[in-house]
């Protein structure tokens, strides 16, 4: 990307980032409601209204495309956790807490996000191997900050491998957010029932019991 | 399946479910080899070395072949952790974390089985659905009879709600176990690194904190 001289991005580039986020608007839509093995290039091309001419200078191949579609959404899953990191008069346990339970809201609010993400999580390419580790340590140090700063103000136990609970929680977390949106479990018995969201407080309860001072 | 007066399995249905297991093992090596838009009843039938027509007569399309093959892995995972919740000389909360722990180590034995439930594990069918909730049902009940032996023996805290817990338990720990064989995170720091054993580690942790009395 090109930057005008002020620092501004120069008219070309915003027209094309314009049209690759229109591209991924429509292919999101499309292959969330389709089989993959139906879908095709031309497809997404037709979908967007754009040529095949005009697709192929963005993307490469549908994998280039849904590759893009993961990285995009999470991102927007990190910008939406970030905010609790941030937020004033929480100590350090009470954040670290909020933000897996802001995991589990977003997941609930989306589920298509999540089951997107489950879909496409099981095959990457060595691309998507090396940004999936890249935001994994990008998620797991913005977790051990919080927890470290729950060191800082008593309310998380000082015994506690700061790297390696930040590293156990984001993993956990997103298996479980993850999984729970596509399998919906749930058991009825005769007096009460259980699903995901019983999963979600129990994790939740558990882990506070794990981390707090 | 028909039985014979003493209770035995008649010859006919001996065979057929030999010719039905048979398919089933050389179905389960060219899927998990395979991209699932590239595997067809023919590829499958020469797999197995049997007609196109004998394969119809044991299955009615692929979706039915990777059905009963997610219903046997299930089931041979099973049968892996049963024993545990046997063992003799442990107390309830001991054979709770071991099952956990046996769970992760069947992952890390057999990473092949966990990748291919994971893989078929997000668009089940009505079928599948219901089969899913029986199999969730049965785990659950197991998981909650040593969690109720561990409030009688005195290691579990009796404030924990048993059919609770075990949902709960059941489903994270199946959600990370299927997680962490797929995405295989890992992050390198400068004197140490951290990776599935790890993620693991900390959940088993969690968890003791949690349950114990």
């Amino acid at each position: 990307m090109q930057l005008n001289k002020d620092g501004t991005i120069n008219k070309f580039d915003r027209g094309r980032a314009k049209v690759r986020n229109h591209i991924l608007d429509s292919s999101y839509a499309v292959i969330s409601e389709t089989l993959i093995s139906n879908v095709s290039m031309l497809s997404l091309a037709k979908a967007a209204k754009v040529s095949r001419q005009t697709l192929y200078k963005y993307f490469d191949s549908i994998d280039d495309i849904i590759f893009a579609l993961k990285k995009r959404l999470d991102e927007e899953l990190l910008d939406d956790i970030i905010p609790v990191f941030g937020q004033s008069g929480l100590n350090g346990c009470e954040k670290c807490l909020n933000s897996i339970q802001k995991f589990f809201d977003l997941s609930h609010a989306d589920p298509k996000k999540f089951v997107f993400l489950s879909r496409f999580g099981t095959s990457p390419t060595a691309r998507e191997v090396s940004s999936f580790y890249e935001t994994l340590f990008a998620k797991t140090v913005g977790t051990e900050q919080v927890i470290l700063q729950g060191q800082r103000d008593g309310s998380i136990r000082k015994d506690l491998d700061p790297q390696m609970a930040a590293f156990s929680l984001v993993n956990s977390t997103v298996a479980i957010a993850l999984r729970l949106v596509v399998t919906k479990p749930q058991i009825d018995f005769a007096d009460h029932s259980l699903s995901s969201r019983d999963v979600e407080a129990s994790f939740i309860e558990q882990v506070r019991r794990w981390i707090s001072a």
